[in-house]
């Protein structure tokens, strides 16, 4: 009790089912998380609120917006949901975690959780993929392992659910924290003129190996004074040179 | 690999929403579970096909039985879900364990285990909860614990199949190239003149970090580029001033 918990908030990008909506919106109620924002979606009608059964208030209450960014401008972490994990490490931007060791990580954190959920059929496109902080895939089938909207969105919530009981970890960096630090790092490969053809990709992998590593803000503040120090480092060597 | 795995089936008594029932197959295909059986049904038509996609075969597959004694008359264990989970000691039969603890506990049965749930409004019966072995129930929100069908039965499957399956995961950077990892980030504080007072923790800080982060081998190299590269340039400009 008292211990930082996220919030979570539920993103469903352009779902075309409206009774998956509804479905999701109960599973939601189910295990107590309320703030749905639904990003360009079908017509939310009868059909939604039959499957959201108690969730239909919720789903009443849900924001549409018609851009992702205007749904996870405050949140602290994005979480984008994968229906199918790469084993290729060249696919390195859709390398991803379990539900479990998400809800491990996460679960003490003092802040916004945005949790993206893609379309039916397409799931979340790179675009929108290469924005969040970590990816989570539901480990399943190999010949089969596209679930179900409202049941991807279950496992997770389910997931967030019963880690529950937590222990306790240093204050989390927020959101603004993480971002200053990725601008930090983007400072330090211009700074060692470090290859285009390579800086998406290693911006990437720093994002995503933040985003795993969910570091306190004391650790934050370390690892920018590492990145700035040696930024500061190579611009002052050089205006000496010249 | 060739350890004892038990035959799961999922037995759903009287659904009377065919959506689910092909919401039920499609998450069993999920999950590799393929034995379904139906007792007393609603008809499964369009809607139900539809809604099981790649799970349309084994729905097509599933036996019907008037009974639920021919439905697990042949199984080694039978668990009973119940929506709620009562607290009250008198109420002994529905006393229940988690989807989790049922998971771990038969995760290497050698027999065939019947999952049954029962109707969307109604669940099990008492007279048919009291033939179960022993009663499972999904944790939820105290207000409002009652699970649409296909999502308590998506839980039970993906926990069952995470207690089975090992994840692959992208290859792991080894011990080895994590000290090389850390020995260059040493080299960047030595080249940045890091403050020495600061210097024991700010590694332990990266070693946390990196430890948490699980880096792949793929991540390993590009997190070494950026390093090196950050310390050789500081170190080559110095060179040119002298």
């Amino acid at each position: 009790m008292g211990a930082p918990m996220p919030e979570l908030r539920i993103v469903l990008v352009e779902p075309k089912i409206e009774g998956n909506i509804g479905a999701v919106a109960r599973a939601m109620r189910n295990f107590d998380v309320t703030d749905l924002v639904l990003v360009r979606p079908c017509t939310v009608g009868e059909e939604a609120r039959r499957r959201a059964m108690h969730g239909a208030s919720l789903l009443a209450a849900a924001r549409t917006v018609a851009e992702l960014k205007a749904a996870i401008t405050d949140a602290d972490l994005v979480v984008g949901t994968s229906g199918v994990e790469t084993e290729s490490e060249k696919k390195f931007a859709r390398i991803a975690i379990s539900p479990r060791e998400l809800a491990a990580r996460v679960s003490s954190l003092d802040g916004t959780v945005a949790l993206l959920f893609g379309r039916e059929d397409f799931g979340l496109l790179d675009d929108e993929l290469r924005i969040c902080d970590l990816l989570v895939t539901v480990p399943a089938a190999r010949d089969y392992p596209i679930l179900n909207l409202s049941h991807a969105a279950t496992i997770v919530l389910y997931e967030m659910f019963t880690s529950r009981s937590r222990r306790n970890r240093p204050r989390e960096a927020s959101g603004l924290e993480k971002e200053k630090l990725h601008e930090a790092f983007d400072a330090l490969l211009d700074a060692t003129t470090y290859p285009a053809h390579n800086r998406v990709r290693t911006k990437i992998m720093f994002r995503r190996l933040v985003g795993r590593a969910v570091p306190s803000k004391w650790e934050f503040h370390a690892l920018m004074g590492v990145l700035q120090r040696a930024t500061k480092r190579v611009r002052r060597l050089e205006e000496k040179r010249e």
